[in-house]
């Protein structure tokens, strides 16, 4: 079936009181990511180098997004005039205020698998071959809905729309089943309360996938009015402060726990000490110093060299090593016992 | 009532005297705002991690005003042409030179609340569910307030102005009852000069944050005039500055205080010494090193686990765990005595 | 007296030699503005943090004043257009070429005092004062300047000028006195190299605020004409370089002799050593690690929590807390023998 | 032979799919290469100081390319406009749609060589003059194939294409040669799996250069219609993304596993500990501090001078001192046997 | 003579090839220098903070510059209008098309020689002086430059271009000789390798200076082509390049391998180690920590107070001491021996 007939989707004329609110979700979306972006920038520093790639992960998101809604709002300022009490639509600007969303998304969504992917436990080749599928399942995911609602035909042949349709889904659904597993298997190995942080940010982000579809399927079923295009752009908006600030927001509160259940271990340092929603979770720790126990002690044998390449605690380094060398097992980290929070008493250890 | 007789509060003609007083308050807020972004930025390292939040709060804050600010004045220079010696107002860009102030004000008073909240001493759930509560209804405060001034009938229909106004105005009563007492219970658990601050901060943003209502008022209650809007734009201009910069300089000195007070209570560590205008308030503390124990000392027990895993302080952190873990009490941490600030003695800590 | 009868200074027609000259003297002003921004916030962490505000406050200038002359160059560049081998100018951008300046003034000569303050000696109550008074009567003393030559009929009328130039000036005799006063009773309290270097300071800082009203009433007693613009615009260029640069950087050298003369007395710490003009001034010294003796010694007793509530030299730490609690004297910290710089000797010490 | 007659191949008249499949593909680059640019910066401190030149040539490399994809798509989006459903070219915008590209790679590639030699080991004179030569042939590769295609009959000439792009051809065999060397030769002094990653990298490298040559052939070979415009613009893209991020990615990977492997074998200090993909590499390690035998040490001869002129390790040191003086050998640097990556035993070390 | 009978040397009408070879080479530099711009922000902290301000200068000079550029790209791009297949030039933005480079180089220049002397051996007021001679006299030299071709008949006066010339080159015979005898005189008193690399330097910087003269006299000599200009805008670009980012990479060497020698003459600390073409040259040393001796020792004296007055090495402290006091010899700081670089044996130290 075919909608050549009716009017582009995008090329509404819109009243007052609609376009203001569009500009106004497209803006406000805008500046919370933009705020994320500079949070997430300042605040790197708070999480350990082993969860950092989280972090750096929301943060280009969080940019490339911010850019994404400042070609968006020119789009939509400049697409369309007030004349007679009315927005009227231009049709070479105004027809691109929904695809740029496309070329965000193409960037963002596998960067929203590796970030969620970096406060998982799965190490070493098995994580390197997940993020590598799920970047990708997530990169054909966006290619193949744009190929099908924006250049084929233009997004107007509903036979194409649904058929690229459902090749997208079949991309999410991998994602959706990859994603669910890794974090199932990883929250044995961190805090109760990381834990609940974790699949609370799984939830957030496949669960808020699910509005572009959604979306992406209103012109599949009705015409598009100018109260429906406000819709999708206000539905798009607040699906992308969900699925980037409000998820970014929780995989920042996993990273942080873990750092800190890493710190109290004894399997990291840390400079900074550790405080979520002010409650103190670990002190700062500096690294140990070159060469450290020749300089300040007399009478030992100098055994600075088994120090400096081993890290403090040698059977949880063979553990890594163990993995690193025959990826056995599902790939997973044992942290150490860090399942027990900052709680865990010193007998723990051995 | 209806106001659709007399023109659009926002299409006056002004006077070269008004029009170049608007900009100048337009462009001086924005300079201030791009000033105290600056500062937040280049300062932050002087708050320590436990308060910094509240730092990353207001730089996003200031970030996002001053975009908004740029916008602001982009609508205004662009949105009144000179002829004949006054400023006719262009229908388009004109229109658009106070509804921008909502998306920012959207985005930054949540911001605000959770800037006030993170110096105060609330701490786990109740902090985080105060949190979510107050930055709700700051941006339902908000979105209800732009939804009756600006987007039904343009903000020209009297009944919905005041039936919107109202509902705004619960949101702002709810802020107004958590944050006072959020902020009166905080008080005692940190030095009086500190506590001091803290009042001073709550008192300003909650004071400013009447000045919003008023001039929302303006247009309910007069035919606005040139200076009218002059003095709209003026007094949401100085309103702005102040509830960000001047609130945001007094949390930052609370949050430098209570950093210091930390230190010097041995809760917390941190790498520089913090100045208040001129005076010492702590020594700058290094963070323990990793192993320090068993590489300085020859016939100690090697002890350096019990140290890794608990705060130097245990009966403090039993008080932070048991808050914790229980979730009892008003969910404040006990600062450690910390209210008498760095002229505590010795004798104070056990 | 009216002026209403001459054109508007800031509307002539230009010969092409003046023009470039004043396009090359706002560019080359905004250049170097823009040069000691990124100097000075790549060289903030060469300055301890008691003394950083002063180059916080200089960076913040500097980004403020940078952009005022981006805004200054785009009106001054489309105000003008080229005809018949002279600039003729545009009513509208042309008029705003240099009340742009006011509006960085407001923000940026306030931050001036600021800056000068944070490197003076004044501790306490007795310099939060002073900072406030200082900086409320730098902003009166630009805001009446800017409503007398700017908004009251336009700077047309005579006795406005004179008139609002003469309570401007009223605020600028107190600024006058007010940081004379405090730079004078703080040289005493540092090395006579930084103390001279404050002097200098704080004459090119009031001698180039002398520049600004003679600027000011030029049309108060000239017709101007297309080389008294030049000479307007010139003249503020070179001034605001020469107030904000070239003090910037005195001010700089002051805050840094400062932090060598504390580090060297043992008043504070600072990570890196202080070299000015190739010549060593101080060694770096890190902050004491926590709980730094319970862990190295075996058999003191344990005093750590002196050290840890105390700055490590107790007579200076109650000379502070003494003014802090009393305020007594002029609110001076005397800075520990500073004043002899590093070449004091360990007597000096106790 | 002439190629004259036929339309210039940026001057295609394009249907609305393939117009929007180039805008996607250039804003897509511009985002994926933006996003990276973020990464390097943010991530930079995760690279030793040894290796830390890969990271800030790509950190260049990305903001450069980041930028020409900027001006792209400016020209791009201006160069078209929308008339009777296609895209009609605008001659003076649309004809700069391909050469700015030459202009990125003429900072871009000279900067890539550098990127890839400085995670090989060569060493002191040898590995500047290989930087010299590889850079400056990237240089001239890269100006000769602009002159040929774009400068010199504006590309319409296929005997200039062939002659210049010959030309432009030895300098690439030129550099397969020399970068093909340098990776071979250094691969057996680092660890099986940094030397896999730097292979990798190698190739992904010189397989997409091969790919701009086809591109720029094509309009020998074809007559370009919108289709081979789209084809040349998406092939264009997709080359500089893998050339750059995917290249850069791997030599991050490189140049991490190198720090963590110079820092286990004790040849250099690191404060952060180095994990990648979630194993754990090295452990952080603060320098030593200045004089600290002298300080902490009662009875000990003072070798302190000893220690602070010469590396830890002596012998180590002597071979660097050997190479720089005389430059003999292949100019590599011995890794110290740091090929055996963070396994090896103390024994290794003597 | 007079040459106002010849059409001004920018106004030319460009064929495209010359045109696109402008644009290219304008475009590269500018990419060139933004790229040295990140590169010198992000390796700072790789130069100790005592010739630190030669990488300040060097930062600064990049970002002026490069703005520099982009106004020059800007003017370029909109002063030419292709038509009829040549672009014609549009008479105000055409015009503006090499003046902008003097405000670049009023700015850019006085810090060139500032960078320069950062890294030679002049200290206190001997170096405060020279520097503010060379930077006056490289203003002055830029100033009566631009006076002279630009300002005075608009540089179609031969008479005002020899007269302001020759000023000019008067100022850049003061320059030479000044530089040069600072270069001279420093060369002795660093490794062999700094002195070539600083040599080096000053030869790119003198050498490339020469080339502005030769295309400020072009005019002077020939009637300005489209070649002419052509040449006259590669000319300037090229040098710009060579004496901006050639030059700024020999002095970063420079202040590289001095810092080195520092750190291993035990003069200065640094946090990390230093390697100059994969060649190590010192190890991270951190400074001393407060109060150090007190803390650690038990019976030793307390001799802190030397220590934290005095650097480590009192003679050579008494030597900086003395050059401050006296201002005697040639102003010079002894570097305590570092001219043997870091193969000194402990010997040289007493």
């Amino acid at each position: 079936m075919d909608v050549f007939d009716t009017p582009t989707p995008e090329l509404q004329t819109m009243p007052l009181g609609l376009y203001d609110l569009v500009t106004y979700s497209i803006v406000a979306a805008g500046f919370a990511l933009f705020a994320y972006f500079l949070y997430s920038w300042t605040s790197r520093g708070e999480i350990g180098v082993r969860y950092r790639p989280a972090v750096l992960a929301g943060l280009c998101i969080a940019a490339v997004a911010t850019l994404s809604y400042l070609v968006l709002f020119i789009r939509w300022d400049t697409g369309f005039t007030l004349t007679d009490g009315v927005f009227t639509p231009n049709a070479e600007a105004a027809r691109a205020t929904i695809y740029p969303r496309y070329v965000d998304w193409t960037v963002t969504v596998p960067l929203l698998t590796a970030e969620l992917l970096a406060v998982c436990s799965l190490a070493g080749a098995r994580a390197r071959n997940l993020r590598f599928s799920t970047m990708a399942a997530a990169f054909l995911m966006i290619l193949t809905g744009f190929l099908g609602s924006q250049v084929l035909a233009e997004g107007r042949d509903r036979t194409a729309l649904v058929v690229w349709g459902l090749i997208s889904t079949a991309f999410y659904a991998y994602l959706y089943v990859a994603l669910i597993g890794a974090v199932r298997s990883s929250m044995s190995s961190m805090s109760v309360e990381a834990g609940r942080s974790l699949r609370n940010a799984a939830i957030v982000l496949l669960g808020t996938f699910g509005v572009y579809p959604l979306v992406y399927a209103v012109p599949v079923f009705v015409d598009v009015t100018p109260a429906w295009l406000t819709g999708m752009q206000v539905a798009y908006s607040a699906a992308d402060v969900l699925a980037k600030v409000g998820f970014g927001v929780l995989v920042h509160k996993v990273a942080k726990m873990r750092t800190a259940e890493d710190v109290a271990a004894g399997i990291d340092t840390h400079p900074e000490s550790v405080w979520v929603s002010n409650v103190h979770h670990s002190e700062g720790v500096l690294p140990a110093m070159a060469g450290g126990r020749t300089q300040f002690a007399d009478n030992t044998v100098d055994d600075a060299p088994e120090f400096a390449d081993h890290p403090r605690h040698p059977h949880e380094h063979h553990e890594v090593e163990h993995l690193r060398e025959h990826g056995l097992g599902d790939g997973r980290v044992p942290a150490g016992g860090a399942r027990h929070g900052a709680t865990r008493t010193a007998d723990d250890r051995h």
